[in-house]
């Protein structure tokens, strides 16, 4: 791609960048049938870092969503938004507040603990200057996510009895967040196989139309 | 406080701890003059581990709010619930997607980079084993705690010609939660000071009857 991103004059624009967290959102835009423009960065070529991008995202990190109304960022919020914009397409039980207090809290769950767990294999830099501690870091991930891949195991069981998915018999947003999260397992060192319903959820959201044209579209 | 942890057969009951992220909840729960009962748990005995909480809250960690519909965890989807159920409060932009994105984007910030960030200065031990390692990681956090600083200045500063708020001229759970996090800046070597927006921001909200009662009740 060029180094000058494009943008929409009107409607969606979402920037995201291969092997990120981005895909999640990517996922959910497809489930909703929602009109966007894709912009793919190229993180190789910092190109999160350059002004162009910085102007539409201050921190310099993917995802981001332009709208006629704004940029938004982070992707709970992002999932969320998607859901709220597209009702008729079912992504999250907009109806009932402590439903979707749960599928916040699972979301936020997988940004704020999953996600950073894994962040500190390549990304250590961001907390600690030395080289050697950065390593130490690194050497901890298998453990830290292992920790993470019982939790969510823990959470699907909890549900199981009523479906297959993080909400149970519905699918929503948070299908597509943890598919995307639970596909970085096996790299951070994790035995998948030990936890079958994870392993499960990640072959039949693997599956999915929306799931399968985020990856072609992404590159991932 | 007794060992055994006391729960509410009926209505809501907050789980929480001095000097913890947990004060946001507690606030917006007297800002929304919910009706609750107030746990306090004692980390200096390792109280979040005790096997009564864990059967709460397995993760072991604060916040946890129990309702007779189940148990909630995470700071930013239990924010989202309160204004929820106590809509009257008007402390979240429920009828606004784009406005209500905004928000669930600023706190999503706060809970996955500063207080992760934060996080690297006692809780090191959750992604490193080696000693120094753990030294690294908290000499660091003046200097990335400062760059969420800058961040959050920013933040205020793109809506201050609405108003002091988070959201602008409409108090939210946002200005609940940055205050939480942005009184723990000073303590984390941050020149407070040269963010003038979040301290008038901290002075503001520390100020509010919600916020000097949840302080009181947590004796923090």
């Amino acid at each position: 791609m060029s180094h000058a991103l494009p943008t929409a004059d009107d409607g969606w624009t979402y920037y995201s960048a291969p092997g990120t967290c981005a895909l999640a959102v990517h996922i959910a835009l497809h489930e909703a049938q929602a009109p966007f423009q894709l912009v793919t960065l190229d993180f190789g070529a910092q190109q999160q870092q350059s002004p162009d991008y910085l102007a539409i995202n201050p921190k310099g990190r993917v995802p981001a969503l332009k709208t006629p109304q704004g940029v938004l960022t982070e992707t709970p919020a992002l999932l969320l938004f998607v859901a709220q914009s597209f009702p008729q397409a079912g992504l999250a039980p907009l109806d009932d507040a402590f439903a979707l207090a749960r599928l916040q809290s699972f979301n936020s769950y997988l940004a704020s603990t999953v996600h950073v767990a894994h962040a500190h294999k390549r990304r250590g830099a961001r907390w600690a200057d030395d080289a050697a501690a950065i390593e130490a870091m690194k050497a901890k991930v298998p453990q830290t996510m292992t920790a993470c891949a019982q939790q969510l195991e823990s959470t699907l069981a909890a549900t199981a009895a009523q479906g297959p998915f993080v909400m149970g018999a519905q699918y929503s947003v948070a299908d597509a967040y943890l598919y995307t999260l639970s596909s970085w397992l096996e790299g951070d060192g994790v035995d998948v196989p030990a936890f079958p319903l994870l392993l499960a959820h990640q072959e039949r959201i693997g599956q999915r139309p929306a799931t399968r044209r985020a990856l072609e579209e992404s590159g991932g």
